[in-house]
């Protein structure tokens, strides 16, 4: 029986539970402990982290601390700490808080922009532009994030050509050339996946593309497989399966990190992460919460794991 | 952008809440509600379900009402109401009780098949040739399962050798036609899957081959999408994914059925099923259950569903 089918490809993972994660909790997690946290996933072996957004206090009560949080953790070598920047306001304080990487996000649905960040696609676009003028200006890595890229819970299928416009605007106008393309709402399917990044990649070879999978709809983990076949190396995930939908309660968040890990390593791809620092820090994570959380090697462990012979089950 | 890889292929689904599903839990689900879920599933378009097991009572006491649910269910034609039957003694209950097919079961690994049917494999074997003998004296449908095909809890990995030994034994000496490849733990993965169902397809091309595969590790749909690219066209699954692993606590069960045939449909693939029917179906067996099932579509809906524009979320 092979190992696998990745071969040895070395796959790179940002984790984003304290971001895209921590946003939908109901309650504030301590800053204290995102930044233990943090440290943690970074010693873990992640290489970049999302660990918080410069949004507006308002509308993310959740993520208010990310000054506090970016000044409070103990930076690892080689391991870059990003955050989500919705506008101008957000890149000043993300360069005054020496953010390494900022995430520069707009939908590719006209109605999803206007819902969640109150203007047209058009105004974000130029907010973006100007943001990541200043991101170079101040010497930041920069990438964009296009929410609802496989469908929007309002208007339904996004055309294929809508994301390869915005795809080349930010790379050729804005010089963006790390774009992640975000299943915002759990939408994306294999064969849609393996069509749009096809696409994508064909159009503009150079883009390094990412992908950003949730899993309301238990597709999650496919679609990496679908990406991975269609040439993909860079995808999102959060630590124990966190985050939601906020259109679906109920519904299960952003793919899992310490899942994904596992499927990815147990397939014969590298991601050079110590999966049971990330199970530990997954459970960590799931006592902060106080909620069971969708992670499932967590519960199970990864699939070599020997149990005694001492529980029968009636089988199949 | 293309609707899917699927192109109008017909998929099988098997539906085994009311078996696999029920059997890992703690409460005891009356006889009229698992006759009124029958039925249920039966109407919403599911042509094949295994509504129990012929099981020693003291063994799986959840279904210790085998014969009561086959009598009192109304039989809607074209539908198959399969059992699982591990012995000769289930074979004989079976065919007391007019199943229309029968799920002989046994295990890949030695050391699972003796902790969990108490004997060797091979007097499992011996048994499932006799029980077999029977079931084609009776003129009722057979199938067997095998147990732990992508690996075992307490052995760890099957060679791929032994898998195909005990589908040719099968095929050849019990003369068994349909065969699944059970993961009953959830140990497969994608590159596994392809691999193990294109060597037993290679070796043994009239063999009509299902897939049985557990969520237990967040790889259930993965791994289906594998086997369709391998040639699959039988799956197993349950309702609102119900079932557990009795070796991993909190870990989720079987692939959930409407999550399973809304990714088929979605990709392209034809199941004939009403998946609205199906999702009533999945919400009226949580409440029966009295706890939160794994189930994603139940909750997310299907993936077109359109949400009024007031919600609005921080994105990606």
């Amino acid at each position: 029986m092979s190992a696998g089918c990745g071969e040895g490809r070395e796959i790179h993972v940002q984790e984003v539970a304290l971001r895209d994660g921590l946003q939908s909790e109901a309650g504030f997690v301590a800053t204290a402990d995102k930044i233990a946290l943090a440290e943690r996933l970074a010693a873990s072996g992640l290489r970049k982290i999302e660990i918080s957004s410069f949004v507006s206090a308002r509308a993310v009560p959740q993520l208010a601390d990310a000054e506090a949080v970016f000044q409070g953790i103990t930076r690892r070598p080689g391991a870059i700490y990003a955050a989500l920047v919705p506008n101008v306001r957000g890149m000043e304080r993300a360069i005054a808080a020496r953010a390494d990487e900022v995430n520069l996000v707009m939908s590719a649905s006209e109605s999803h922009n206007r819902t969640n960040l109150r203007r047209s696609g058009d105004a974000s676009f130029q907010a973006i532009k100007e943001a990541a003028a200043l991101a170079a200006a101040a010497g930041m890595r920069v990438a964009a994030s296009l929410s609802c890229s496989f469908g929007c819970p309002f208007e339904g299928e996004i055309p294929a050509a809508t994301i390869l416009k915005w795809c080349r605007r930010l790379q050729e106008e804005a010089g963006i050339h790390s774009i992640s393309l975000c299943d915002t709402t759990g939408m994306a399917y294999p064969a849609l996946v393996r069509d749009l990044v096809g696409l994508v990649r064909q159009s503009n070879p150079a883009i390094n593309l990412a992908l950003h999978f949730h899993n309301t709809r238990g597709l999650g983990l496919a679609n990496v497989f679908a990406g991975l076949e269609a040439g993909v190396i860079h995808f999102d995930a959060a630590l124990a399966g966190i985050g939601g939908c906020p259109y679906a309660p109920g519904a299960t968040g952003n793919i899992c990190t310490e899942d994904l890990i596992h499927a990815l390593e147990i397939s014969g791809y590298r991601c050079g992460i110590d999966l049971d620092g990330l199970i530990g820090a997954a459970g960590e994570l799931e006592k902060l919460l106080g909620h069971p959380t969708p992670g499932q090697v967590m519960k199970a462990g990864p699939r070599l794991r020997r149990y005694p012979a001492d529980k029968p089950g009636p089988g199949a």
